[in-house]
């Protein structure tokens, strides 16, 4: 099979892109590995597969499957590539698509300057619902990391995030304190670790030690887990600009119970033919 | 500029292979930086570039290109993709093909089972001309590498080896002793690391720490300079299968003064388009 992709990235995640809209696409674990793979195939964080959706409210349906052939729910950066690429490949011309994806319906939003905004739902600060063993319901707290007191705000974004503050996030232990703060048995489903130097009330640095991967070009829960921290936490202004090694993301939350909105770029890289 | 391109690989080392026969190719350092990203561009080892030759004895000139703009000398899995992609995009006919590379003219072979053979060589045992610092010409001596006692074959491809024979390759300690061998003092222009298994006398198992670059799926002179260390050491014939993570390299050398000739895999893996 001759099979026609693009290869996308948001903030640098990466993607191969498959237009099952087009064509009739059912991949094998095997054939999602070799995609994935960064020498033997093309190569990518993970490949979104765009089709039609069966529901009449959704514009389109789109899948995202792992190098190791299984489905996740959600990602904020594929659902920015998504939206470019079926604007890019003609498939529509709205500018705001209502998705259905394995995790509902999504109504991401092409802005005029190219970039993408998604909402990514309302942060969850239960200390049972991150999960954070806790006795207070208080989620800035002092952990002890192998015998180091760091300040933590918990989150989840669906996913759940320890974030603190640092003075210089270049200089941070992300590879050191990654690790410890991901296994903290605090966080009974692990966490990602987030290390966020606040430049001002608007401007952010951040570095995250995702949970299972190490640290990542760019994370979008972290950005929009971090924003919220500061927020909480007084330091930070209703829209923050996010830099991450991948690119910046724009981030924006009104508070307690509302959506965070996450704006950010998408960029189509080539497009190739490979046979499978 | 939209700048068609090939993805190859040569047993997991993988290039991206542009045609400057049938198109003018000159690209600036950023735009070689870019194709080499494995995020935010195609991603490859190196860039290697197919031209027409000067020289009236050759049939092409190739050129290969690291990731930081630099051009590199020679490469036995490049030379193999290179073969394979002047087969089968037609721009030769022919399957012993001379070729002019920065290190001048040489004669790889598409064989009928579609691998190449290329001549790597003679392989160097002098110890200045390694250059490994000894008071004998012996070559297989025993190092102290913290305090442990190896036994390695100091051997040059062109570029400096250092092997060992180990019980059991996939256990050997390449990440920790690799790059303690790379850095050791009799080695005063550092050394690839390499960690073979005599599983009999034609099939070894093979990893090889790389000088500045670590583990590598495969290393093309790795694979000759451990096949010529277990010949001179009495432990393998005159032609070896080795396995690599990246596959299976199979090598020649018919002693003292011969040249070792290298025959493996090139793989086309897609062809794309991208906008520079």
């Amino acid at each position: 099979m001759r099979l026609a992709f693009t290869k996308m990235h948001g903030a640098g995640n990466d993607f191969v892109v498959l237009d099952g809209v087009r064509q009739n696409i059912v991949l094998s674990p095997e054939q999602l590995r070799l995609l994935a793979d960064r020498h033997f195939g093309v190569g990518c964080d993970q490949i979104l597969l765009v089709e039609k959706s069966q529901r009449p409210e959704a514009d389109f349906r789109y899948r995202i499957f792992n190098a190791d052939g299984g489905e996740v729910e959600q990602c904020g950066n594929g659902a920015r590539c998504f939206v470019r690429y079926v604007h890019d490949k003609k498939l529509t011309h709205k500018r705001e698509i209502v998705v259905e994806t394995k995790s509902g319906l999504i109504s991401p939003r092409l802005e005029d300057d190219g970039r993408v905004t998604v909402n990514m739902g309302a942060p969850i600060f239960e200390p049972a619902r991150i999960p954070f063993v806790s006795d207070s319901s208080e989620v800035t707290q002092v952990l002890d990391v192998a015998g180091a007191a760091i300040e933590i705000t918990a989150v989840s974004m669906g996913n759940p995030h320890a974030v603190q503050v640092v003075v210089d996030a270049n200089a941070a232990p992300v590879a050191e304190q990654g690790p410890l703060i991901e296994h903290h048995p605090r966080f009974p489903r692990r966490v990602n670790a987030g290390f966020m130097q606040v430049v001002d009330r608007a401007h952010i640095r951040l570095r995250v030690y995702e949970r299972g991967a190490g640290e990542t070009l760019a994370c979008g829960t972290g950005a929009c887990a971090a924003v919220v921290a500061g927020i909480r936490r007084g330091l930070l202004d209703e829209q923050v600009n996010v830099a991450t090694h991948g690119g910046v993301l724009t981030i924006r939350w009104a508070g307690e119970g509302q959506p965070v909105l996450m704006t950010g770029p998408a960029v189509m890289v080539f497009d190739g033919e490979i046979n499978l």
